[in-house]
């Protein structure tokens, strides 16, 4: 069977298991007629949400689809549809997959706590494998049409493929980049208002029925913390993957092994959705019932199977594992370490077996990822106990030490990110970098079966509170989603770190296509080109534009919110007396509306910024120095956006577990002056870890997207 | 009489004007018995901490004293000695003259808002002057006894001159980042502490005598934004003024007008000298009675008076205005803007006239930095009312509008800087940038008389309160002091943005150097050098973690603060009765130690960084690459730094302005719901603004100045 054939069979083998495991789910009990009345409204929220959503998208989604016909040709506009279209599939999967697990969560943690983490991870992992798996068949599929039935060329000087390749993770940035800000503006204007009204105001307790926004705020962590997150994951493997094939076919043209060097991406990936789904059956509660135990024994289980599961295939593509690679080709410079007096490396050329370290270093690498997130997230370490103690002392200092505990927690994963480069160059050079970003999104199916669990325990405990059911039920959906937290600000410290990798490799990218499309022109990276300054600093500045959006924006529509629910009680004072409903719909009608305004300009933002500060230093400057600042822009969006995101994806998740923490009992528990500090720092800490924080990643990478087809566009042109 | 004499009678001139002012300022009436008695216990508190903080600095002084003489000789440490000295003498001038002002504005406020405008403001002048005055002194004193005296040449192979300049950079530097977060960590934690205690526990209003802390309070105001920030200035100014002069020596040692060219920076200090303290009689208030109005006009006049006098200077140093200047000399590049179909520049040089532009440039570009703070600090603009009106819906909408607002605050000085760079360098290369940064800092004399002008009026204030003055007299200091957060934003704002463009004059100086004294060695500063991004994120990671370290500091000190407090309370409730006096010493001396320990390890963060970093990569990957990845952190530094120290301070200013107008009678008053969330975010804004924010400045500037040491200690060795 044909290498790319295989890859297609274990990506239908993770959509065979979300079928599967799907129905499992879906034949568990739902509960009380008063929970899936609940449940439904929920479900009718979030499913006009994204159908309200995807309309505006596909508005943007269609005319960007025709100017990528004109510019660049109908292939390329075809891969943008199926970019774009996936995502979006990907999003409306784990949305309808968590609506209908939430409730059966809630009824399955009345029998027990193993129960309700099965459920509620067996949901996740549904959302887990079909963001891997379509991904990859995404690239899979597409690749083999163009090569194998259109029989386009990768090596030669067709640009047909590479075009295509980038076209396709253009469409799903661009439609993660909505969905993921929409959603989160949604997911947090709910929470923020409904607190702000509830919780403060009226001195009801969350998901208090009584409140009219307690619905639009389970509505949210299905359309933010599920569709939006899986819409990002599916982007960041499908940009991931999609670079490191593009790079190959740019940098290694000429090599004999570049069939197999093209198909191993996509080997690596499947290899992984077998080994995640193994790994889905060991997360199970040990004898200490730690929740974060099972989750970790599952990852772990999928970690180790993937090191023999990768060496298979590697060899399986490239045959002898010790034959020379990027060193058998003249003119062509596989972007190799400057190795003065020989290193560890082959001077000159890589092997399959440093494709394979680079490959276990970012397997490590997301381990890494993983403790560092758990140690400035989790509630048994000093960064949350350091914020839930200087809630004692009142909102401000709450706020200054989250801030603090934010702004120290992208040291290590910095750290960790810059070995990796070190490493991974010292072993392959860029290739070697781009396998190590590869290796870490392989993981993406446990990654996300981990992440997409919280908003179904979150989305349970809801409903259980509703629905008056035993406060037993509570306790244990409580415990569930306190590791939700965690596990979220996980997926997001993986997704930025990948990013910061698959940056470079897009980078390479840019500066190799530059080469090929303007060879007469000489442009100067240098730092000491004032315009290379000029566009780090641009770029360095996006993210903090976007952030600063993101967060007015929820802060608008939550201040909406609150305006809508006071007018709901002042109207009828049944509802606060329990007599009659509020009008959940007419709530919920109103976020819709607000996030889809709100998520138009920023999103925006990152497509126009890399077209206009080429267009305008050009002006300048001259077309050297715009390339220079442009490609500059590119590094500088993610040197700033690696700290912004870093900083608030662990800065809210501390947050929200230092309020948890106290909760537990901790510095006078519920209701005492710590505890609505540190409900303070929650509310700060939500904008931040749901909104603002984890929309960078898709922001980056569509920034350096844009980049690589304005030079296709500009060469055609 | 010689270029660089006339310079030197002109800081002279500053000097006079600060001795003459001083006497006028203690002149004046110093109010009741009972006021000197409260000033008198500030003055004491401030005194023994600056002394105190300063024999701790001069012990680590000392050591880097030796070390230097070591490594670059007795001429560099004589020059590291006198820009540590008189930076701590700046310090120490501007703390005496702010802790006598107080009391006698607060006495001139009896009389009227001119009167007490006058006074606050000429104690605020005389720092402002002596800052600039001293910092001109030092480098022409110093550059003309070297070059007029000892006779070292500047255009030769002999490094004296320029080795010793940077080593009174490096001396002024080092003292002032431990002046600057010293008395950042002192002044924040005892102000947070101080409102935690008695705002909200105790619940009585700031600057209650009954508070233990309220004259600890009072003296951070002295040594953290007085003595702190003057010591920043005077760093800032012999740094860029310095950096310019060695850049000049290293790029056009052979032109024939170098001995004009060197001049030439100090000549713009000392004419802007002279238009400042002719500002500074300006200052008054219109028929309007706008105290910003009042800063405004004195700001504009010294502003264009300084149009001819620069012009004037560069003539006189010059000559012709219309000579060709880089362009004479062969084999010099004086980093010329690539024009490839000739530009407005003169291909290959620039004349004089060119040189005045960019001098122009620097001072358009401090007063859109000033009018851009003032939009978004001021009480009258959309950023802080938006701030205001989030505070009516919770501690939690306050907060995370102001967090908004200060990442939005970063865009606009960035494109101003941006577009300066390009200009700059449009006009003359990277001496033009130079040239920019050096006008903007001739303005120091007026711009920190602003600022120091802060401290004065709230201390008057304190005192007001203290003494039991009429309530008029608050009210006339509390409307000095709202535009006291604007001017001290401003300060900051502007030494930020004169780092980003001192900060690509000292890259070049390094680039100069490195291929000075390792001619051989073919450093690759391209973005495409994976080293190069490792040093970019390592660079960007500083101000992140200097600036968590900063604001945990203040946290803890604030928690030692309160702990105090609530002891004192405890153990005498004849405090809170009003019978009997809190022990006021007591809290100083024990914030003065938690401050003095606070300081030392984020220090030294900026001093080991750049050592670290050069010699891990030099170990992995060769020295070639160790000095890209150290050239590379130079400006990660500077891309990360400008945005968390923008934000910072303009979001502390902003948060703090919220409060002041919501206390003006705005969303509910003093007391209101919206009243007690603008304290938190205030609160919050404390250490953002007067910490950690603030120190960012020295702290990019030794990160630079380090690692040119570092180069001349490695070529030495």
């Amino acid at each position: 069977m044909d290498l790319v054939t295989i890859a297609i069979v274990l990506g239908l083998l993770a959509v065979v298991y979300g079928f599967v495991t799907s129905r499992q789910v879906l034949g568990a009990a739902a509960g009380s007629e008063r929970m899936q009345e609940i449940a439904a409204a929920v479900q009718e929220g979030a499913q006009a949400y994204l159908k309200r959503q995807y309309t505006t998208i596909a508005i943007v989604g269609v005319i960007v689809a025709i100017l990528v016909a004109v510019f660049l040709g109908p292939i390329s506009a075809v891969g943008f549809a199926i970019g774009a279209i996936l995502s979006g599939v990907a999003g409306f999967i784990g949305m309808n997959i968590s609506v209908r697990a939430n409730v059966r969560t809630a009824a399955a943690a009345q029998t027990g706590l193993q129960e309700g983490l099965t459920l509620a991870f067996r949901a996740g992992a549904i959302t887990g494998m079909l963001v891997a798996g379509l991904a990859l068949l995404a690239i899979a599929v597409f690749y083999y049409y163009l090569t194998a039935i259109a029989g386009y060329e990768v090596g030669g000087e067709n640009r047909t493929v590479v075009d295509a390749l980038i076209a396709l993770a253009f469409g799903a940035s661009l439609i993660s980049i909505f969905a993921r800000l929409g959603g989160g503006i949604f997911t947090k204007a709910a929470d923020v208002g409904a607190d702000l009204v509830g919780k403060v105001e009226a001195g009801i307790p969350e998901d208090d029925p009584r409140n009219p926004a307690v619905i639009a705020d389970n509505v949210g962590d299905n359309v933010g913390d599920c569709a939006g997150m899986a819409a990002d994951l599916f982007e960041t493997y499908v940009v991931t993957v999609g670079a490191t094939m593009v790079l190959t076919a740019l940098l290694l043209s000429q090599v004999p092994q570049l069939e197999g060097l093209m198909a191993l991406p996509l080997l690596i990936g499947g290899a992984c959705v077998v080994t995640s789904i193994i790994g889905t059956y060991f997360v199970r509660l040990g004898a200490k019932q730690s929740i974060m135990g099972a989750m970790y024994k599952g990852f772990l289980v999928t970690a180790i199977l993937s090191i023999p599961a990768i060496y298979f295939v590697t060899q399986l593509a490239l045959g002898d594992m010790n034959a020379p690679i990027g060193g058998m080709v003249e003119n062509v410079d596989p972007g190799m370490p400057l190795s003065e007096e020989g290193t560890s490396t082959q001077v000159g050329g890589f092997t399959g077996m440093d494709l394979f370290y680079c490959s276990l270093l970012g397997l490590a690498i997301t381990g890494l990822i993983i403790w560092i997130t758990e140690y400035y997230t989790g509630t048994n370490f000093r960064p949350v106990k350091s914020i839930a103690k200087s809630s004692e002392t009142g909102h401000g200092t709450n706020v200054i030490q989250g801030l603090a505990i934010s702004m120290e927690a992208t040291a290590l994963p910095t750290l960790v990110i810059v070995a990796g480069i070190i490493i991974a160059y010292q072993l392959a050079g860029l290739i070697g970098i781009a396998y190590g970003a590869t290796a870490m999104l392989a993981l993406a199916g446990m990654v996300v079966a981990l992440d997409a669990y919280g908003p179904v325990t979150d989305n349970a405990g809801g409903i259980a509170e509703m629905a008056d059911m035993d406060a037993s039920v509570r306790e244990k959906t409580d415990a569930l989603d306190a590791v939700g937290n965690t596990t979220k600000a996980v997926t997001k410290g993986y997704a930025i770190g990948s990013a910061g990798l698959a940056a470079l490799v897009l980078f390479a990218a840019y500066t190799t296509d530059l080469a090929h499309f303007f060879p007469k022109l000489d442009v100067d990276f240098s730092l000491e080109n004032p315009y290379v300054i000029v566009g780090l600093l641009l770029g360095a500045l996006l993210p903090y534009l976007f952030g600063s959006m993101g967060m007015t924006a929820v802060g608008r529509a939550a201040g909406d919110v609150v305006k809508d629910v006071r007018d709901q009680f002042a109207k009828d004072p049944g509802i606060m007396a329990g007599t009659s409903k509020p009008d959940y719909a007419r709530t919920v009608d109103l976020v819709t509306k607000a996030a889809i305004k709100e998520m138009i300009i920023p999103s925006l933002l990152p497509v126009l910024a890399p077209i206009v500060v080429y267009f305008v230093i050009t002006l300048i400057a001259g077309q050297q120095n715009g390339f220079a600042a442009l490609g500059a822009l590119l590094l500088g969006v993610i040197v700033g956006g690696l700290f912004v995101a870093l900083s608030m994806t662990a800065g809210g998740g501390a947050w929200d577990n230092a309020k948890k923490y106290i909760e537990d009992g901790n510095h006078g528990g519920k209701g005492s002056d710590a505890h609505h500090a540190a409900v303070t720092g929650d509310t700060v800490g939500d904008p931040y870890k749901d909104t603002a924080g984890p929309a960078v990643n898709p922001m980056i990478k569509i920034t350096n997207i844009v980049a690589l087809l304005l030079l296709a566009a500009l060469a055609a042109g």
